[in-house]
């Protein structure tokens, strides 16, 4: 794991200035950086920390005047945060899982493995799974019948890939990631007190008590190119057809995609996000962590959430929403701000009604 | 999986008309139907799309007039989304778990194991245990000490039984559910500020640092019959008694229970809800996503909350809720709707008193 | 399992009462117990039960009148939830979990266990992992490259350790927790529209599509001594250095906790909550169920939000803070309790409003 600075800069096709033979074996804050580190300070904030740490190099922002930092060599950029994607990918030592079919794998007879697959040990795949070329199936996961993953895949250890999943190449999972649950997806032999509370928006009824059947998912899961998932994560498998994600989507822990969702290309779906059933959303949309989207709503692309968001509505595309229910950004401060001064209103309005009730005694 | 339509009506105790001798092998929405699939048109408004599809029959509401579609059959229901219970269930290809006890399955000498059983690979059942007749434990699940599985049941991959859990008949439990950790209460040797903020609703005190003691879960969890569980949910153990969960409840993935809750029957409990420790909910409620129930509360029967809701007192029964804090839905629709015209009480009052208070300005 | 009341009382530094010689040999609520049980009842309120059950003996308050309820014996503590805590751990029976390495768990080579450690079935103990004196590692863990854990920890099934993470002595994981998962962190390669979403707090611009490039979390994870997680909860790697958690932190089922924050010590994070990257949290805070974190606040001691909680700002030492967005709970409740009333007050002006605009018809 050492490269020079000249290397490096050469990967990420950004200019290196001093002495770019130096060699670095690992990447640390300014202030921790050891002599032989490439310390990151991707603003003139961050810098000003460098003279505590013991780095001779960093990368810095594009116009930096790195010598005054006391180093001996920079790599600049005029997106840092851009170039850490490259440097990251450069510097990351892994997971050490072990290259081949583990002899501690179950791999069904019937199964296709592309070229230089690796399967960790206690991992199974299923009858008809076909895996892609140059796929690391990590430790302990399960790849469920007739379920195919694309090349280069990378799933950690304990991710669950239901039957007749399709995933597309370079896939990538955290532990315990679940694709191709059972939807949850359940019908009362009467009209229930929930579809009654829908139509009349409150009214309850006095429920006969009713049991609930259950609704077999027959559709599964579709997912992408550059698709990845977080720890924990589940994305149930559609009723009919399949439950839909469109290319380059990531989705951070703990998040929930109910069935028949079709989401675009290029999403972020931040951590504990929960879209219900029949949801469809567009392409380049961000949710905020612990964001919850209604089922069957529609949401435009390039809608941006904040963190806690509730969704009760379909959204035009290129909104920036937020609040409970959601509502434009704008709105809900606003909204937010008059709701602070409005204890002191009513005081206001309380103290001038007295006035004016009981002239007697304040005149 | 091929079935002719009069075989598929007969089943669901339905009535098929036209050429009830066609044969499907599967089931598909309008627009993507082939000529050997039944098409699912519950609502006139899904049945234009037939037209756009090669369906030859499909299931349709139950006066409609299936030979305008072009049809050649159809199966009519008065409750189709009812009958997609029963038909989904004849049509659903399953996860294909092999049966019997795998080799690579490790099962307790003093496990025991009803009729038909089977185990997946790398699942272990430990000492004690007991499951039920015709019961699928999936691949990689974990059956602790002493634990009791009912009749007909299906554990998907990597579902964890705690020890002492006792579950009913026709359990269902999807990838990564967790029956049985430990409750999370914890204990200071002195009084804590979260004590005291209780007590005071707000004053939190110059708290004094103080250590969690664990208080260990003694209690174990019971679910009754047809219980089913999500990906990733969890269910915790009680503290003295079981944690509790009535016949028929159905849980969403990544569903946190809490120690010492009860649960009465029938329950639809949807993502992400989390319910706190000791609260007590009664039969046939609905939580919507991402629910929040605070601890030692009491929710009436029939209850529904809508997604989002956060309900911090108890609620009687019959009421549909939503809101943070969770309120009467029509309050918090008026509430809501008030909020959103405050801005311009406010810029009023603003402007009238500003009228009022320089009246040689505007005069 | 079985202790004499005088056994109990001494290793919990308490007080008995009566025939200590009583043999008890589980505990239970004053309703439910047996003759041989030890029922507690920690307040007057519960011991009015004492006469529905069977208990010879009881622990109570400190200054209970135990002979009124009819028992034999009692146990006495000033603070018995405290007592409880050492009460559960002497009479826990446990999983039942085998001691030594299962014949079915694979340890590499060069990894280091120290004495006593017991390894279950179907785990994985990858190169270079440390485990130190008397860990019990639960059946299905996987610990990874390099990965160290302290003395005496307590993994239950299907916890899995990411490579180098680092772990204190006294360590307890519930089943399926995470630790160690890459971190959520994309950047595109020109300003994305969040970051210009974030700038001008609301603007979304039209946004030309753009991919994600993933930023590799090249830290680890540190957590200190006697750290708790819940089941199937997830804590991330950090970016450049590692995540970190102080000592004496505890963690309920399915929280999330981003890349790069930092927690202090002996701090509560109830279910479901989320906390965004590179927040920073004090000591001995108190996060309640579904609270969310925003990324890069910082939250002082002591602080504790209610349930729910969003915290979209940083939080000064001390404060208790509900609502979302978050505010002092002070706050919060007179905001809430001004909007109760307010639908009445704009009814109020919109009447008054009436009867000014139209005099002629009022007259």
């Amino acid at each position: 794991m050492s490269h020079s600075i000249k290397d490096i800069a050469s990967s990420l096709g950004l200019v290196a200035e001093g002495d770019t033979d130096l060699i670095v074996i690992g990447v640390a804050e300014p202030a921790s950086a050891t002599a032989d580190q490439l310390a990151l300070a991707m603003r003139p904030e961050y810098a000003e920390a460098l003279g505590r740490g013991q780095a001779r190099v960093a990368m810095l922002w594009a116009d930096a005047d790195w010598r005054s930092y006391g180093l001996q060599a920079a790599i600049l950029s005029k997106r840092p945060r851009y170039a850490m994607a490259g440097l990251s990918a450069i510097m990351d030592p892994g997971q050490g899982y072990s290259s081949g079919v583990h002899p501690a794998a179950l791999v069904d007879p019937t199964a296709v493995l592309g070229q230089g697959v690796s399967v960790g040990p206690y991992s199974i795949i299923s009858a008809g799974a076909r895996i892609g070329a140059g796929a690391v199936i990590g430790p302990q996961c399960h790849i469920g019948w007739d379920a195919h993953i694309g090349d280069d895949a990378l799933l950690h250890s304990g991710v669950r890939i239901g039957a007749r999943v399709r995933i597309g190449a370079r896939f990538i999972a955290q532990p315990g990631a679940v694709v191709g649950a059972d939807g949850f997806s359940f019908v009362t032999p009467e009209v229930s007190g929930v579809e009654r509370a829908r139509d009349t928006l409150g009214e309850t009824g006095t429920d006969t008590a009713q049991s609930w059947a259950r609704i077999h998912s027959l559709g599964s899961v579709t997912l992408g190119d550059d698709v990845e998932l977080g720890a924990n994560t589940c994305i149930d498998r559609g009723s009919v057809r399949d439950t839909s994600v469109g290319d380059g989507c990531k989705f951070d822990n703990l998040v929930q995609v109910g069935h028949n969702v079709i989401i675009g290309q290029d999403c972020l779906i931040c951590s504990q996000v929960g879209i219900a059933g029949s949801t469809v959303i567009g392409r380049n949309v961000v949710l905020g962590g612990q964001t919850g989207v209604s089922d069957n709503l529609r949401i435009g692309d390039n809608v941006i959430t904040g963190g806690g968001t509730k969704v009760l509505s379909s959204v035009p595309a290129g909104r920036v929403m937020l609040g409970y229910p959601a509502v434009k950004m704008e709105t809900h401060i606003e909204s937010y701000k008059a709701l602070r001064r409005l204890p002191r209103l009513l005081r206001d309005i309380a103290k001038s009604q007295k006035a004016v009730s009981k002239p007697d005694e304040t005149d």
